[in-house]
């Protein structure tokens, strides 16, 4: 991998490279119908549970304020300020105009438009918060009337959108197969588990094999997002969530590579959403040492179904949509690997770079080598979920950002060194399997940023 | 710290530094009857339940073969090579013997001193694997069993050990502190809780205040150790077992830090044993950054209880009985802090360094300055566990093991610099807070070691 990013980082290091407008596309949007609209998208024999469902919202909300998840000053600011704008999370024109102004031309859509109190959530808890304990028929009536009016949203500028089916994998398999192909027949581009199986099967379980086998067949990625947590284990404190919120849509990763789901379907990809890459290089490095030491059949036994090295299959099958990637993980960008870090600007949720990403890119990115970037602002996501980036090309013109706006040439437009500072870093890569004794290199020198 | 400790360095930088035997003390070792043996130790009360606890010894055996825990062929060959040596997990004599011939003169003793099939495990599941889910009654008395012979164990070469007691804190509340306030009068010194409250309440819950409020009291640290894992779940996948056991030990401290423990107790000492400390730095950069996102007051509300950064809880309350401390942890100590590093050679376990610790740590210290080393290897969990640094002397010059063992001097026995390499990670140290932009540096031409 530092081989090959070297040689094309050289190849690349003409005037065009420094001009050629950045093709961003951002891992992790989200667009919703206000709840009470997604009515017309459930079959008729499920109206009274969904008019249910809502006379509830009452008490959803006041579980989400004793969590601390919604603060009510800051909600109502939000609202208030944001009535037009928030528009977007549903009305396409809206949208496109906030993603231009982002620089961001093409997305990967997830539910609920709406953090800040789930004005937008899906029917019957099948949004984000999609885990294996929802009433597996309401669970997958809810998904399903998300799944058909986001297909619709991405039918406008479908170049420029892959929508995320919601899939609730521990319902009946044959309604899950169907639904997979359903929403594969009807445009949308990949499948999100629940980051949870809950009380329902782990997914080590062969009894999944053949979601994953259909998704490989279909080319659609898998993946999970943050949001669901073991909450009623947290009482009332925000920093308990906040602190594993990013380690439960983790952990199906290390059940699928550990089961060997990895090695059973080569093709299928497997993305975690909104849940960082700082954690990536440890488990790489952590997992990795592992099976090299049980391939001295020490103590351990029982990795038979495993050929790869844990970081090949990641490199292979895995990838993350990093969202608003920090400093830290830019510097460990060559232990996770340049090509597995999908950035993302969490539209329109306030905890994401919306809609400053700009401003964000040029503090984050302005000393990283171009093609680098390039790869973790599209070509990665591109790669993964099949964006055709010649099409997106007028749209990356048109919004026009280039190395310049995010720093990294100079005043005159001339070259920046942007590789010295980090060569060590990239020689190291991974530091376990290249000969090196520790982790990832860095410039002391480099100015203080935001981390 | 990091001024403290360049100061520290220099100032120690003198022949008596090169030559000064170093007083290791491991934060991690095992000791443990027979299990059959335990009989004596429990109330005649519990003999029937005993009985029946040692006929379901096979099926015990069965399952943690079925995960891969066990491997029947290595076990055969472990027993068989080292039977003799092996009774140094409950015969003293040879237990100093063996220590000795290590290079580690005091010792933090944790249960099961066999890893390998359980022959010593504690009466009723009440060892290692010490959870919330025990009989609350027999948890308590198979705890005692161990408890009593332990503080027994412990009255031999007393200035060599800190017994760590087994006290099931999610039992009734009254012969919790009973038992704590028994084992601190027996001799022990620390309180070993379970690292899951399983079906029980959560560690964030005021319940426990007084358990907290009783060990800070008596001067017992509290700690978890690595075993316990959400077992069910992972089938026969030993892979995912070992990926996520270092996490549930580790939960608990943030579960105490975001419910405002520590502020609460303040002399509190809570530590994490074989659970590795790679993850520690990720940990505090992740809710240090929380917490002044907090102070913002965004979208989040709910941090009342927690008036410090949780980094300044870690250094005041927490530390790391880092058993075996890897290449890439040493790379990581400026982020950790090094006086929260306590190493350890989880005596007398497979996966532990016995008996190669001085190969291993020669290994792994030989171009760590030797100041910090000594905080490392002994001087930290000394200050935990309140070891009588003078009272262990003796033994050290005994043993004799000094920097020239470690390789850290020349071959003429003068100073090698151990400090120019390390110079940017150690100024750098918590990134995030000392406005560098991203993690730890390390000497890109350092060469290959163990990882």
């Amino acid at each position: 991998m530092t081989e090959q990013t070297t040689t094309e980082h050289i190849a690349r290091s003409d005037t065009a490279e420094l001009t050629t407008p950045y093709t961003i596309i951002s891992s992790d949007t989200h667009a919703g119908l206000p709840t009470e609209l997604y009515r017309d998208y459930l079959a008729t024999k499920h109206h009274a549970a969904f008019d249910r469902f809502m006379s509830e919202r009452e008490a959803q909300l006041k579980a989400i304020t004793d969590l601390g998840v919604r603060n009510e000053d800051f909600a109502a600011n939000w609202f208030e300020t944001n009535e037009e704008v928030l528009r977007s999370g549903w009305e396409v024109d809206r949208r496109d105009l906030e993603l231009d102004k982002d620089g961001v031309v093409g997305e990967v859509i997830f539910p609920d438009a709406d953090a800040v109190e789930s004005r937008t959530c899906v029917p019957f808890g099948a949004g984000l918060g999609l885990s294996g304990d929802l009433d597996p028929e309401l669970g997958l009536a809810g998904a399903q009337a998300h799944n058909r009016w986001l297909a619709e949203l991405c039918k406008t500028s479908p170049e420029r959108r892959r929508g995320v089916a919601l899939i609730p994998i521990t319902a009946a398999l044959d309604d899950v197969l169907k639904e997979i192909r359903r929403i594969k027949a009807d445009g949308l581009g990949a499948v999100m588990i629940p980051a949870m199986w809950m009380n329902q099967t782990p997914y080590h379980d062969r009894r999944y094999d053949p979601v994953w086998a259909l998704c490989e067949e279909l080319e659609l990625p898998v993946v999970t997002h943050s949001g669901p947590a073991d909450r009623e284990a947290y009482g009332n404190h925000l920093g308990i969530y906040v602190t594993e919120v990013t380690w439960w849509p983790s952990r199906p990763l290390w059940f699928l590579l550990w089961s060997g789901v990895f090695e059973r379907f080569p093709r299928l990809r497997f993305g975690v959403t909104e849940a960082g890459c700082w954690w990536v290089g440890n488990l790489l490095w952590f997992t990795d040492r592992l099976l090299l030491g049980s391939r001295g059949a020490a103590k351990l036994a029982g990795f038979e179904e495993i050929k790869l090295l844990p970081s090949e299959y990641f490199d292979r099958n895995c990838f993350i949509g990093a969202s608003n990637t920090k400093r830290r993980e830019i510097g460990m960008r060559y232990e996770i690997g340049i090509g597995n870090i999908c950035w993302g600007n969490d539209f329109p949720h306030p905890e994401g770079t919306w809609p400053e990403t700009l401003n964000i890119l040029r503090k984050t990115f302005s000393d990283v080598p171009i093609a680098e970037t390039r790869v973790m602002l599209g070509e990665a996501v591109a790669d993964v979920y099949g964006f055709d980036l010649a099409a997106l090309k007028p749209h990356a013109e048109r919004v026009g950002v280039t190395p310049a706006t995010l720093g990294q040439v100079n005043a005159d437009g001339s070259a920046k060194d942007l590789t010295t500072k980090w060569a060590a870093a990239a020689e190291i890569g991974r530091h376990w399997l290249t000969g090196h004794d520790t982790g990832a290199a860095i410039n002391p020198n480099a100015p203080a940023q935001e981390v």
